[in-house]
């Protein structure tokens, strides 16, 4: 069990995943958990507030309120920016001038190039005070009304540390984290974008033009009323938030067009057998496929098969 | 409720679908349903010795014992084929020479326009007997000890009549699924068949696709074992047989290809917006496709929701 203590810990976005880690280091003390003092900062008064009557943090403050979120930042010991990574670099720029050397700062952001990116211009040579890290965790609902304690339990976390970061800054991210019941990988920033664009991203991109190529068909009603199970699993990804989504592909852009062009050359290797009758192909795919995802699942699928959606 | 009644129901392949017609019309016995004989013929003799064990069927027939094929035929009102749809026209020109007037033809095959391509040449003159169906359901397991009395309970069986079909053998087939607890729908093959490459074999090709594609990657390792519920649920049809939708791909060719080429289209159009930044354009295809779902989910998805995998 890890040991990890704070005295003061400052969220930007207090929503499903700020709100998990505040409610998992605050009602999972044990093990030598020593849980200090929450400050939740966000751009609507409304939801800060909510969190602070839910007991999810102790005090609350507005983003545009500068003696305010000098007050929140005032003797942190870390600061986790739990808002959409478009917000990233705007975050950090209302940050800096109240930051003090003490302070670690972390993200929870699905990409991090472009994170690692905008922390860099932000936050110039104090960069090193920047980890950069990704939870993969999610429910179907948002909002701090969604937040649990054990949402990270035996979830990944994958930090991608700055070259510039100390190794005990990095050590003192990943302590909170497995204090939440998360289990710590460690990749580069470009090994991560390439793994996420693969495994989520593409799939969400595939999935909405699945649904959206139906719609344009002139048969779409029909289509829709007989779709059953199997459309029902590949588009379960396509009810996810649109906006946010936006972002990603956007800022994950790079990795994102590999992935679908690589993906792309696939179907055209399976469109060109179904094409031309070549049935073995198809039978070595489909086959090689079905062989992969079974032993994804009985390897660690487990844990995924109960998870909920990627954010 | 529906009332149907045979003295004599003949299924050739007695597995999932077959076994669950079966069941479904002996142990619903309700509402005036007068369940006779039911006779399995089957390729190989195990398949059909554990469905009279189980008590699925009263007798049983080798396909390749001609004395038995003749007694079995003999008086029968339906005939079920419900082997994979490649083996219909085999199966027909076995029937053919034991064929009374009287027997009614039908099948569960998850393409029609093959399958009625197939009749048509083994049946001849004798089409007429001949009414397609394909019931939509099916479960993670099959074989016989998968079926079940209640698996087309709610459920949709299309049936694609043929032009020279009378009203009352139409009527006849969609009766006996009526009396398994199914909701009848009917369209043309050709319609079906572009439904069901929309809805089920193109999604079925994309996540094989998907699994492929990562598997050809050299950080294929560090994929999966990141990969989240966003994948589980993308690529849960990924798990289904290889044989089968090879099969389902080079049966439903013509259909399956015309919904490759419009999906490529659309994925070719997000990737422009990927590539150019074009925001806009991806929030709207997304959110359109959120919206879409959604209404299918409300309407009648709740049905498809609770569904096994497509077959």
């Amino acid at each position: 069990m890890s040991v990890f203590s704070f005295n003061k810990l400052v969220i930007f976005g207090v929503g499903l995943i700020g709100g998990s880690l505040a409610r998992g280091l605050r009602e999972r003390g044990a093990g030598g958990l020593n849980a200090g003092r929450v400050v939740g900062v966000g751009r609507r008064w409304h939801s800060v507030e909510r969190a602070l009557e839910l007991g999810v943090i102790d005090a609350a403050a507005a983003l545009d309120d500068d003696a305010a979120l000098a007050e929140a930042l005032k003797g942190a010991d870390i600061v986790l920016l739990a808002a959409p990574v478009a917000q990233t670099r705007a975050l950090l720029e209302r940050i800096v001038p109240h930051l003090e050397a003490e302070t670690l700062i972390t993200d929870a952001g699905s990409t991090k190039s472009d994170v690692i990116e905008a922390a860099r211009a932000a936050l110039g040579a104090r960069a090193a005070q920047f980890v950069p890290a990704h939870p993969i965790a999610g429910r179907e609902s948002s909002g701090v009304e969604a937040a649990l304690p054990d949402l990270y339990v035996g979830r990944n976390v994958v930090l991608c540390p700055l070259a510039e970061n100390a190794p005990e800054a990095v050590e003192r991210i990943a302590a909170m984290w497995r204090a939440t019941g998360a289990v710590i990988g460690t990749m580069s920033a470009a090994q991560h974008d390439r793994v996420f664009a693969s495994v989520s991203h593409l799939p969400h991109v595939l999935s909405f033009a699945l649904v959206d190529q139906i719609l344009a068909s002139p048969d779409a009603e029909l289509k829709f009323s007989f779709a059953a199970g199997g459309f029902r699993d590949f588009t379960r990804i396509a009810a996810s938030s649109p906006e946010m989504w936006r972002d990603v592909c956007l800022a994950n852009r790079a990795a994102l067009l590999a992935e679908l062009d690589a993906y792309t050359e696939v179907l055209a290797k399976l469109r060109a057998a179904i094409d031309t009758g070549d049935g073995a192909t198809l039978e070595t795919v489909f086959a090689r496929s079905r062989a992969a995802r079974s032993a994804w699942q009985e390897r660690g699928g487990k844990r995924a098969a109960e998870a909920a959606p990627d954010k």
